[in-house]
């Protein structure tokens, strides 16, 4: 029997305990960039807070084999290769190449679970992948780790850990007392079941959606809320280093 | 226009700013046993963190006229004289008496709030004579503040913070995008649409509601998720003091 607990931001994740699998969900954008940049063939993708180290380890690799990608508070770092846009990350742009990415909130919930046995990211467009890894797995301790803004609450994030219980409760046969490891994973469960059929709604009202319309990335928007897209499971490989399972 | 923000614990409101009115939440017990208590005649109910300083600030004021409400855990504490429950303020028990309360969590959220220029408590119980309370007095920041458990995420106060969201926004005519002042609020929102009609199912998914069925309370609960049942609005009058307006 699965437990699944909701962590709204990196800051709430408990210290003192690992789960047997944790995933990271930062829906707009760095999760839902990561699983295209693993399926468009980038070989991996490396995660930093901060952006003097990835400077630091990025200037040590080929400087034809790397694609570099920073973004904060919604703009494209001066001096990276691409911001945090998913539809940048074509297999012409990425494929065969180490990507790394340093973005406001999404890397640091990464950084908060990077010693968990299992370290998976999840957006709502690989969504099923993650759920159908979980069922063969069969993990006791979930975690899904949202990455809030600032420290706050994120909306997207906490409806993609609903969509995520959602579909397990449908595929493992638990019921949501069972299944929930905390109250946050009801909240989260509540938000997904009111606005599954309407997640562009969602997104536009959350506060990171109000920021994205002010910078005119409603396309980004519009591609981050669809459901199931991508067939690609981004999986850590050492702390910090995802690649496609 | 007015702004609502809803902070799911005391530990995440801010520290640099106050709103117009603030609003403690405490769904299980101790804002419902709130409203009860000043409903039954209760001259004041004044609340304390700190056991220790509630026996000082008590031990000074006629026996006859005090009632020491004590509650850690769900249980009532050892020499006081009432628990956290709700029903067990009558008028026979607590007419004309100053209560010193102390809960394990809703006593913090009032800590949290105390410097704010109006502070409220509401329930589910009083929830409409709160709401109509705020759309006489029209502030422009609003916060509505849980109890949580320990520092995490309550299922029944944001459930509750989404029922005062959900009837402000009828009575107002504003929509959830102009109220909204965080997401939080809509994740509120979310929680009482998907359970304003089975209230008492979301108490018992609730953490702590497992924790008062575990203490055989299961009557209180069911007092608790009550909707707009009692006419009054309790209000600080000076830092912690609790009034009847």
């Amino acid at each position: 029997m699965t437990k699944l607990f909701v962590y709204h931001t990196p800051e709430s994740v408990p210290q003192s305990s690992l789960p047997d699998c944790a995933i990271a969900v930062d829906v707009l954008r760095a999760t839902t960039t990561i699983a295209n940049a693993l399926l468009s063939g980038a070989e991996a993708v490396q995660a930093f807070s901060d952006l003097d180290e990835l400077m630091e380890v990025s200037n040590q690799w080929d400087s034809e084999k790397r694609i570099r990608i920073g973004e904060r508070g919604g703009k494209k770092v001066d001096g990276f290769d691409l911001g945090n846009s998913p539809k940048s990350c074509t297999p012409e742009r990425v494929g065969g190449k180490r990507i790394f990415m340093s973005t406001t909130n999404g890397t640091r919930a990464l950084e908060s679970i990077k010693h968990a046995p299992i370290v998976l990211t999840a957006a709502f467009t690989n969504r099923a992948r993650v759920v159908e890894h979980l069922i063969e797995i069969k993990p006791e301790i979930i975690w899904v780790v949202g990455s809030g803004w600032e420290g706050a609450f994120s909306l997207e994030d906490t409806t993609c850990a609903g969509a995520i219980a959602a579909l397990l409760l449908e595929k493992s046969g638990q019921d949501l007392l069972s299944l929930a490891g905390n109250d946050e994973t009801i909240g989260a469960f509540a938000l997904y079941k009111l606005y599954r059929d309407n997640l562009l709604q969602m997104a536009k009202l959350a506060s990171h959606g109000q920021r994205m319309l002010g910078l005119n990335l409603l396309p980004d928007m519009e591609y981050c809320i669809q459901q199931d897209i991508l067939d690609v499971l981004p999986i850590q490989r050492e702390p910090g280093v995802l690649v496609k399972a």
